[in-house]
């Protein structure tokens, strides 16, 4: 039993901080590392990388539109074409950086409102697999079981990690109940551990209507904006732990 | 006998464009393609850096300030640790881009303001030497002869490119005549071939005073943002072609 | 009979110029002047706005979303919120350096991806109305007509330009055919003139079938990013005047 | 005895957030809104003004150079005439938020390495003085005492705020101590707000040598980026007072 943690970070900017970091990259396997389009900056982009190179968390690509104001959290209709090439272009500059302290970028998730876009956006999805096949073809696609853009990159023979989020209610089919409705973030550190526990052992979590729902996530993603939220990463590497589950970055078979 | 002819492209972002890339890339042996921080973008990285490698042009990073508006052109008092960071930012973006049509960058040129800054400046001359170094040992940098940078660079095991101006006066010191100062930019086009030519050769050159000065450059900037411009790098590359200099991307000793 | 010719201006950025901006302002009677989010910068805006001043060309403010790389085109879902803050932000700035010259802006025309989402996007059409409401209700707005945001406007009370094109084929409906048909867009001079004299004397153009179609705008848009598009609008003008019409800025009645 | 408080605010961007804006608009009479250039965004500027505006705090451009990452404290190396439109830009996309409210800016504080540069840059302070004037010459342009931009202001009859600093140390001739020094900032809110009182009241204060200064400035600026910034701001407002100062907007004799 397996399973890798990722938590988005870096994603201050210049004068501008966000999350905690540090806390963060002693829990989780895996660190979304924000390229600068809709976060980030060189110099924060260096010292996560570096960090992360210290304690073997993987690093990712957490690529997204050009959108500081917005936070890479509103959708734009970018022609595919560009979409590929902003991608590449950031992927290029985060593995750049974690060049410098002998580790790579050895994976990719799309952030916010592009996360959200391609799964169900078909020329969006096929930009970004297309700019992650260009880039490298080894290179991990992490994203939400079930969208256009996993499906998309199986065929293109790019590995996928199927993720799942610790804090989220799911329907029956499996989807994230949107963030409009009400239930549909947890707060319950408990709760959220054992359900964590769960996902990673096989073992059903209640949908939002109380059913059982097995998921089968590659990783779980973890949130680190708010003390509370380090708390409960921290509370689920814990709970892992303690279930026997080991914890390692996602590596595709074969 | 052999140089290197070296030309600015990619300049345009978006819907603005800048030069005639196509026509220069038949002409030079060395593309310095900006990286989207003062001009160009990851779809005009991607075109240039597909042409260059068609044309087996060498590929190099046009770091510069993060400056759009101001084209790059101003000095910025960055921190030199900010500096080193985005500089590697940049030649990280490109590489990924370049590497995508089996090209990589060969070397890195600072653009404009940044460029005009370490001829002096100590600290930021340094930070850029830095990042070339961390990022890959074996880039070459260019610049200009008898700057601070070009020092550095040749003291911490960085190779050089010595680089001259196709269309500018010289002082009998061997520095260029400031932009503001009368005569400082040649325009007829026998001239600067000529003087290309000279310089190629190991001739002299005449400077500012009319009196003697030989270059050793292993690289030739020529201009290519009016129509002019393009004619005169054309008439440089046959001129230089016709006194039996090879052209060819400049390559390091050893 | 009285038209105003509109056409966007100062759509240059830094060292990147767009169009034909003093040919224009000698031709039109009403500028769009963009105002630095998808293109223009503050020392554009200055002397687009001085000169439009000196010839008493109307200054609008040509409002569009934060999109450099994009120039505006692309669709951005915005919260409603935050789009009337930019739409204000955008105002006021163009205003301040419009004042400088004894001018002011007396008109609102929305660019791009902006000006095409409020044909039908109901929430951000109430952001724009609302942006031009409360920075001063007296300023007009331009759009197209038949779209939310002109209805919405007209519900708010904030007079309105319709405003027709004098390049674009129509459908039997009225509306524009889209760029990507065949024959969207005309090319031949001597009938874009005839057409924009049809459309300000009240009679009808042909339609993309063949058949008579009236539209009564306020103002007819031209265009000056290519030096034929100059022409075209010149012998649009010589045209209008040539048919005894009046050229002035759109006034609303009252 | 009267005196006026500022601090700097909406320093925010997007979904970053940057110190008390809320509780420093209940201490301070003067606040410094960020315009969007290093640091501010339209609904945060909305925000700041319409609270300003309900709580009858003057409302002053901070106006900086272009410059996120670096959040304006970097010198550029702008040319005068861009420096005068950009400020005039931000001026006015204030001024136009403020209307909204019914409030207006009356002031104009550079922001950071603008703030310094124009201390003794005189073609950058010739330019700010200009935008001021331009935009409209009863506006009130605040910053040091004994500076170039202050003496400019004063001969082209732009009436002028003198700043002293509530936490920071002074040399003999009344200048700043360099932030690089030991000792040039004060922590111990007791001696701030003593001198503050001082300074309000025409009473000496203690220079960085231990020996009487006497400063008499027309606002003095508290921080309000930390928890212990917004008490001492806090601290400060109670000491003056119960000194009997009264607390105000600055405005020119006249």
């Amino acid at each position: 039993m397996t399973i890798d943690l990722n938590s988005d970070l870096g994603e201050g900017m210049g004068s501008w901080s966000m999350g905690d970091d540090e806390a963060l990259l002693s829990i989780v396997t895996s660190a979304n590392v924000a390229c600068g389009f809709h976060a980030g900056d060189p110099p924060i982009m260096r010292e996560v990388t570096a960090r992360a190179a210290a304690l073997d968390v993987a690093i990712g690509a957490h690529v997204a539109y050009r959108d500081h104001t917005g936070f890479g959290r509103r959708f734009i209709d970018m022609e595919p074409g560009v979409l590929t090439d902003e991608v590449i272009y950031q992927i290029g500059a985060l593995d750049g950086m974690a060049r410098r302290h002998g580790h790579r970028v050895t994976y990719v998730k799309p952030h916010g409102g592009l996360y959200n876009a391609i799964v169900t956006h078909e020329e969006q999805a096929r930009a970004v697999v297309r700019a992650v096949h260009e880039f490298d073809a080894h290179l991990v696609l992490m994203g939400l079981p079930g969208s256009v853009v996993l499906r998309l990159a199986e065929e293109a023979g790019v590995p996928t990690a199927h993720e799942a989020f610790a804090d989220r209610a799911y329907t029956p089919e499996g989807h994230l109940v949107p963030r409009s409705r009400e239930g549909s973030v947890l707060h319950d550190p408990e709760e959220i551990a054992r359900r964590c526990v769960a996902m990673a052992t096989g073992e059903p979590i209640t949908d939002v209507n109380g059913d059982p729902l097995t998921l089968h996530p590659h990783s779980i993603c973890v949130h680190g904006d708010t003390p509370g939220a380090v708390e409960i990463a921290r509370r689920v590497r814990t709970a892992l732990e303690g279930a026997g589950v080991t914890l390692a970055p996602f590596a595709p078979a074969g």
